[in-house]
């Protein structure tokens, strides 16, 4: 095999805004994805695709919600949605790929592996809750966890804490069987969250970053290249200012200068940056962040470099 | 490693009748279950874990009704939910085998495969759909699938086909792993169900009976022994009548001759005991059916033998 890859979908590459999220859409989509890898399979690639879920496990929650309020069902905390999206985008992107090899004429077998996450419960990010996940409350429910006012008067909705990636599970079989010639799926949605207890490892109510967990893995794999896939062909800086500026590679000092500077948006461009440089400075190869439909264009993306 | 062993979960190893479901409450029920898998595990078994799934996609299925009602969500199909639950199971499963394992002293790693299984287009089944699933609905809705009237009044349920398995995606990598070591999780709920076209697999909505999924998936590892988990201890001929009697042991031919007295009900035991003749007839060690606190005894259970 050739070079060992590691792809990042977005959690948007399945469902996409203006869509109503059918069945048949996020199989196109999934589709489309999957044909914009075909380049890195035909140059001969080991490929691991790891993918975001924050669409598919918002809706999970609020389907959990539903079924509590509807029908007496228990609604089950994140770290089980999380796991139910893994399988289910699991699925979804399995059965995309193969239609994608079979219309190329390619044989490669896909398997996805269920993957918890390590992150330390003494990680200052619990301290600090921060992401907003789930359905808005016209009242601050009182269970335990932690909700805030949403600026706009749609109400209370949960934060949870984002904490840093330490250990990916199995990765070390992902590896091996990426490098025997299988598309391997892991680290759906950033992983689900687990902190090591008396008692073994436990799930905790926590969303990681998935491009962080993506590089944590393409790391461990000593990975040639990491793509984060993102919906502009290049990073930018002065990004919707006059003097936009796309650029075709940042060396480690100048991604953490531009970081430094605010050039990148949080929630945005800002994580994919700080996960390009976890994976470079941890000793990984090169980290791309552009557009699916670039993939296998030698000048695509943006190119984080030591 | 020892021998090579197929342990078969019911559905309701994780939600039992008369709980809640809370997520505490499906964690220590599985963690019963894995506990009971100890006395293999320190025979040095490789062991494979299959798992049913009734009430859980069961669930899904009515959280993506009322997450439709509620919320103007998309209620995704059959397939989808299952491998939601695929996910979601193998996530309890794997917390509650590692806490088992440390709590035993024991190091043994476990991995959990997204697994779809083909079955025939033409399967006679996909003709008199049968296995009812989802949420009762009081008028027969018109949405192409097949519906069915309860007896008892509760309304109108879907009725799906139950199409015979016929390949476990990924089984040889199943059975590598398993020798190697690990702990696998695969074939949840029979598998997602698949049909091959013109495009690939893609997936259908049926139930595949979970016991004749994992008798296919322990015939291809060639296991040596496959246990099929009840709530009883034995297989009972003349159940209930005073003349009850206990097997420990049945023959082939003794086993499809009780099958035609109809000494098995259906929907109960007699899937169990024709998935146990299709594992053996078909080159398998022993079929064991039993219930999982006797696991380990070498008596245990009703055993089914050339």
């Amino acid at each position: 095999m050739g070079k060992l890859v590691m792809v990042a979908f977005g959690g948007n590459a399945l469902l996409r805004a203006g869509q109503k999220g059918t069945y048949a859409e996020q199989l196109a989509n999934v589709e489309d994805a999957c044909r914009c890898l075909l380049p890195l399979l035909e140059q001969g690639c080991s490929l691991v695709i790891g993918h975001g879920n924050g669409p598919q496990v918002g809706n999970a929650l609020l389907r959990h919600e539903a079924g509590s309020s509807q029908f007496g069902l228990q609604a089950m905390p994140m770290d089980f949605c999380g796991a139910e999206t893994q399988g289910s985008i699991a699925y979804l992107i399995e059965t995309a790929m193969e239609k994608v090899l079979k219309s190329a004429g390619m044989s490669r077998s896909v398997v996805s592996l269920v993957t918890r996450v390590e992150v330390s419960a003494k990680d200052p990010a619990f301290a600090a809750p921060s992401k907003p996940v789930g359905p808005y409350y016209k009242e601050c429910p009182n269970d335990g966890s932690v909700y805030r006012e949403d600026s706009a008067g749609r109400g209370w909705r949960k934060v949870v804490p984002s904490p840093k990636p330490l250990a990916v599970q199995n990765i070390e079989l992902v590896e091996r069987l990426a490098r025997e010639g299988y598309i391997v799926v892991s680290v759906g949605g950033g992983g689900i969250p687990v902190v090591e207890g008396k008692d073994g490892r436990h799930g905790v109510e926590a969303v990681i970053d998935k491009d962080l967990a993506c590089a944590l893995a393409a790391v461990k794999m000593k990975a040639d290249e990491f793509y984060i896939l993102t919906d502009v062909p290049k990073v930018y800086v002065n990004f919707r200012k006059p003097d936009q500026k796309a650029l075709d590679s940042m060396s480690l000092d100048e991604a953490r200068q531009f970081l430094s500077e605010g050039q990148f948006a949080e929630g945005s461009m800002a994580p994919k940056v700080r996960a390009g440089i976890s994976f470079v400075e941890n000793g990984g190869g090169e980290c791309i962040i552009t557009e699916a439909g670039q993939l296998g264009n030698p000048t695509c993306g943006t190119r984080i470099t030591k």
